[in-house]
């Protein structure tokens, strides 16, 4: 029986995950697989702290070379992060003729077309389904399970951190600052948490899943991102009285033949699938031409569902290497059904806006009258009669709009003397 | 460049769906394969009827053998429905070497395991995507992407016209039979609806996802299976009152080495992922070793959905015959982690029982004796004072208790003469 040869760059908490699912499941992926999957080589720079895994001392090593140039090695996976390091040792692993396996999504969503193109130039594989929504396989759906079908849409939830601190406030009317020192607490969010509640780990997903959906390559400067910082336990309690939760979106649509990419907080209705999409979880909603609606959920992060992902990725790989295939599905494929991608200023959406103004008669008049302005009709308006140092909040919904002509509208109203704060603006999905 | 060429024996909804994807996304697939994907023949009894899609005269044929016995035909599609013949029509292509497709769950709950064998021997595929919940790839993400997983429990809503009905019962305050007859006329439930609301079809798909899921035989026969025609509006109202709604289940849990494998009404919490899965749609919601919960989601019916699932089995197999692959994952590994199949006596869940009584001081009282005689404890009981010729509804939710138990008490209690009526039992599952 032939051994598979798998050389891990990496020893974090991915690493741990998935070194410890190859040796406890090595009978039982066996049995799978028809092959035994070898853990050759570990590598990483520090080799002294304590794992949570117990590796034989004679597989570890801190040269990355000692499993890039390593004949033996058939499927190289590398869980160290970050972009520079790891970009060269994926592209030197792919040209040594090595396939590859990585979970890293900020490389992908910058560097993904031309690393594709590497590893396709040397007839091996590059496989990433660790990279989005963690263990949720999501990228094997979009590329196999629905490789018949056309995408017009996709929304995801797939910053656990950002969705369980909308969640604690949703459910426990906590603040957004308690909410995400809770998150801290629990190891649900980093030290320094910008990457996450500012909404660019959600976009370097969208990257990924967006290009491999659409047959064009998103890149991250074409998405437009907005975190969570704004979000008030006013404007989810608002939101909640009109029949919606507030929960941040990952959104690839197709509108005629351009592409919108783009995250923010979003309105979604309370019995919408993805509203009970609580806590750290991920869910991928998405609609197709023949499937129509379809949803994708499960632990987006962690090191042992990120594992079940490299795990799974690391068996495909295999099956193909055991049967001399070359014949695997291209992770992108550029087929031009979008053209081009949407700039902001032409989305339309609908809007919410928290306005908060001072308590005196007319405000009112002048914010819908600049709003008409701008052709913005208002669907409904809150004025609540709860005043705090003699500012009251006015609360909104508009119908559709163009993106454009709103925020025109809206620099106008927040520069009137009446309004005091600058305004918080979520946007509504119609297509959910 | 290699043509695959494909014949599909039945012309039926389901035939029409996948035909006209082949020919519709002709030039779409190709871009993805790297190969061709050829109808080459299209059988079926029927060849006078007008059909949603065109094909050319030529390939039609009402002879069966002028798919099975083509040498140029690598992959034949059986969508005929129906025991007899659609067994023989695939071992026939098995036995010739042909990679065969089926969509038939009702043929495979019975006959998986001696299919599955003849196509190891053969060294062809068998693959059934389309058999369990539509368009959503979980057989796919069973086999593959959750590969490194091992299932602790899984429940299924994959009869679109059970879920139809429970929907628009809990929506709309439907009665069941009005909710039956609209589901007709939408062409959501056949003429003859016992097979969908009696619970068999949920069982077929059951016995194939459990057996898949947990590397035993899962028969037809092993299954308890109970439809939902006992349920009324009334139920779901007690239900909703206590935070729940009211699902069909198709339940494969893992207790201790023993597997439970039943088809019966469920309660689940409001907030629950499976409680939004609404109208003609199916989902399954799993919980493994590795990735913890997940759900999958999506339409699980419908001849277009349908064709997604079969499309993607023609890719998988092409792209194994193109690599020349024989190396593919078994469909069910006996690993023997698990024993054997739970006896329905030996369940643990807690119930809902709804009692029509006599109103009359003193029967609360009786029905409890009996519980506690059998050690079944009362968590909490609605007594309302609706009066309806002179009969009172009591409504009790238990704690956990053995089936066994459970039914000599209630056989007991039902056979009081202040019983009036059957009562109507509905489980709930702790694990949601």
């Amino acid at each position: 029986m032939r051994n598979i040869n798998v050389g891990i760059i990496g020893f974090g908490n991915i690493g741990t995950g998935v070194i410890d699912a190859l040796l406890k499941k090595r009978a039982y992926l066996r049995n799978r697989l028809g092959a035994s999957i070898n853990l050759l080589k570990v590598c990483d720079k520090d080799l002294r702290s304590k794992r949570l895994v117990k590796v034989n001392k004679r597989i570890l090593t801190n040269n990355v070379n000692d499993i890039l140039n390593n004949p033996k090695i058939d499927i190289v996976i590398e869980l160290i992060g970050g972009i520079k390091a790891a970009r060269n040792i994926i592209i030197q692993a792919l040209k040594n003729k090595k396939h590859v396996i990585t979970a890293n999504k900020a490389l992908l969503s910058i560097y993904k077309k031309s690393l594709f193109k590497e590893a396709e130039q040397n007839n091996v594989e590059l496989r990433f389904e660790a990279s989005v929504a963690g263990g949720v396989p999501i990228i094997k759906a979009l590329r196999e399970g629905l490789v018949a079908n056309k995408v017009n849409s996709i929304y995801g939830i797939v910053n656990g951190t950002c969705n369980y601190i909308l969640s604690e406030m949703t459910n426990n009317g906590t603040s957004f600052n308690d909410a995400l020192k809770d998150a801290q607490k629990k190891g649900y969010a980093e030290k320094r948490p910008a990457m996450d509640i500012e909404g660019l780990d959600s976009a370097h997903k969208l990257a990924i899943f967006a290009s491999l959906s659409f047959g064009i390559d998103v890149r991250l400067k074409d998405i437009y991102i907005e975190g969570i910082t704004n979000i008030s336990d006013d404007d989810i309690s608002y939101a909640d009285s009109w029949g919606y939760l507030i929960k941040l979106l990952a959104i690839a649509k197709k509108v005629g033949r351009e592409l919108e990419v783009r995250v923010h907080p979003t309105l979604i209705p309370k019995k919408h699938p993805l509203a009970s999409v609580e806590g750290n979880f991920n869910a991928i909603f998405l609609n197709t031409d023949m499937l129509g609606e379809a949803l994708f959920y499960g632990k987006g992060a962690g090191s042992v569902p990120t594992a079940s992902a490299v795990v799974s990725d690391i068996i495909d790989i295999s099956r193909s290497i055991l049967g001399k295939s070359s014949v695997t599905l291209p992770s992108i494929i550029y087929d031009n059904h979008v053209e081009r991608i949407k700039k902001k200023d032409d989305f339309y959406t609908r809007y919410y806006i928290h306005f908060t103004a001072i308590d005196k008669p007319g405000v009112l008049a002048k914010i819908s009258r600049i709003l008409s302005e701008y052709k913005i009709s208002i669907a409904f308006v809150s004025q609540k009669a709860r005043r705090r140092e003699k500012l009251v909040p006015i609360v909104m919904m508009t119908h559709t709009a163009q993106e454009s002509a709103f925020s025109q509208a809206l620099k106008k109203i927040d520069a009137l003397s009446v309004i005091k704060r600058k305004s918080v603006v979520i946007r509504l999905e119609e297509g959910l």
